[in-house]
């Protein structure tokens, strides 16, 4: 099977390349490296399945081009950054995320290609009242981020619905892994940076009780590919996570004790959640992907710890993953 | 209050105008009449606190322009049309109800203007398990027409958390009402055309047995602008319609009696739905709207009888609003 896979040079889409080729897809990479890696899917360059397309998703006829003989899609690519920073452009999302995946569908629809797994996020629930949220929990987006994923799932839904695709939408808590860089956007990168620079003080955006699911990168791809081999609604949407969650300030602990400190001075920003449009508190209920059968193998806490210490080890990146997917 | 009213030349926005201006707000309507007619605001040209621009969404120079000092908007602006012909662009709804509605969003940020009231539709619901849809069921829209509704409305709960904005947003039944016309793209006007045509037969898209709710266009008007008034959600959701439905064949029966035929032969496509993405039947739950303290005045099927009544005896646009409003 010819399976293209958008944003395949990411942290979540190399990995999941080598699992495609290992279930025997001849898998096309079509990734604009704007945060993907080369080097993430190097040792895959010379594979006879594997294929490389360095392109934008608003490029249409690369897109078309690609698409040639593809029977199965994973569209991962997007902008990756959830946070809006005053001054941005508000469209970025909107280009990136939504028109992106439009020019996903309907390449597909042009090619006849039907099978379409889609990474969406858990921000799409915005601000919930529910403690444990559900695929069901209402979807209230709150970033701009959340809300182009959203707007992702509608229009896909009514794709599958007018043009007969299988589709499967999953849903993403934060991910992390052996790829989740020093110089990333996430909270690990954040404080390792801020201690290398100053041992004694770590200024926290948020006041440290913001609380997230976390989970493996290796966990992710096997979940999401087997809920794609297994799945049966016409548009299955998976919560893809670990049913626990660890505060911004236990995170906090971890990096400055592998890091060997002591004695670090917490400081705040004070506000509830982090930046605006974060969602400073969410558990995910994974009971339906549980229930299908997959579990994660690492906890929140695990996973982060995991991550931190691969991060600090500071060991080639291939062999990262390899390490700590196998945990 | 300077107000401005997206779509403002069509059926419901008309209304709306008038509304709005005997509430004391200086309206700008701006539409492009791709659907909407200059005769429907053409009583209304004069009025020292109304002004007609004739511009495009996707004219962002022209929005700049319009959005001056405006504080209030109402967004009605819309393809007005659910259906998805095969042929048919399938990013129509995307840049006329998507990209139209980003504009409108970036236009009020960078002007200032904080309260924005949206029109959506039931159609994000899609194909619902709940006999009643209330605001809280799932949201999974099987047109292009719906998702992008939905695409909007994310859109907007983003901008509101982000940049401080009041908003509202209506998710409507189908609206008929005076203005509602003979060359239009409804159930209604199809009915009439195909007996002028042919008396004695009817073919009707789907099995007949569709039922929908039914609003009239003045009751529209009067919810909406109760809401916006009343409601204290940061991002208010009101579903905008009667509790009950009215059935195609119900519907086909009223239009044969209102033309004083008899004997008419009813044929069927015998799909379930009446086109690709027709969400075949639901009824609205009403319920919040109600307990905010607005009901309608007339149940679906007499908005039906009223709006054939009009349609079919042909007076001037004004006069025939004018009559349907008060009834």
């Amino acid at each position: 099977m010819k399976t293209l896979l958008t944003g395949g040079a990411g942290c979540i889409g190399s990995e999941l390349a080598v699992t495609l080729i290992n279930s025997g897809h001849n898998v096309v990479v079509y990734d604009n490296l704007s945060s993907g890696r080369i080097e993430h899917v190097a040792p895959l360059l010379d594979h006879p399945h594997f294929r490389f397309v360095e392109a934008d998703l608003l490029d249409k006829g690369a897109l078309e081009r690609a698409m040639r003989d593809v029977e199965e899609v994973w569209h991962l690519a997007a902008n990756p950054d959830v946070k809006y920073v005053p001054g941005d452009a508000t469209d970025k999302d909107l280009q990136q995320n939504l028109i992106g995946t439009y020019n996903v569908l309907e390449a597909m629809r042009r090619a006849g290609a039907s099978r379409l797994a889609f990474t969406s996020t858990s921000a799409v629930y915005g601000l919930s009242e529910d403690t444990m949220i559900a695929e069901t929990s209402p979807t209230r987006p709150i970033s701009l981020y959340g809300a182009s994923k959203l707007a992702c799932e509608a229009l896909i839904g009514s794709f599958q619905h007018l043009f007969g695709m299988k589709v499967c939408i999953f849903r993403l808590a934060n991910i992390v892994g052996a790829k989740t860089r020093k110089r990333g956007a996430t909270v690990l990168s954040d404080f390792v940076r801020k201690l290398s620079e100053n041992p004694h003080e770590l200024h926290i955006l948020g006041n440290g009780q913001q609380s997230k699911s976390y989970l493996l990168s290796s966990d992710c791809v096997e979940a999401m590919t087997f809920a794609m081999n297994n799945a049966s609604e016409p548009v299955p949407i998976f919560n893809i996570g670990c049913s626990d969650s660890l505060s911004v300030n236990s995170i906090a602990s971890l990096v400055v004790e592998a890091l060997g400190l002591t004695q670090v001075h917490y400081t705040y920003t004070g506000t509830e959640g982090g930046w605006p449009g974060d969602v400073p508190r969410f558990v995910l209920d994974t009971r339906k992907i549980n229930q299908l059968g997959w579990q994660a193998s690492h906890t929140s806490r695990e996973a982060i710890a995991l991550t931190i210490h691969r991060m600090l080890a500071l060991a080639p990146l291939d062999e990262v993953g390899a390490a700590a997917c196998k945990q």
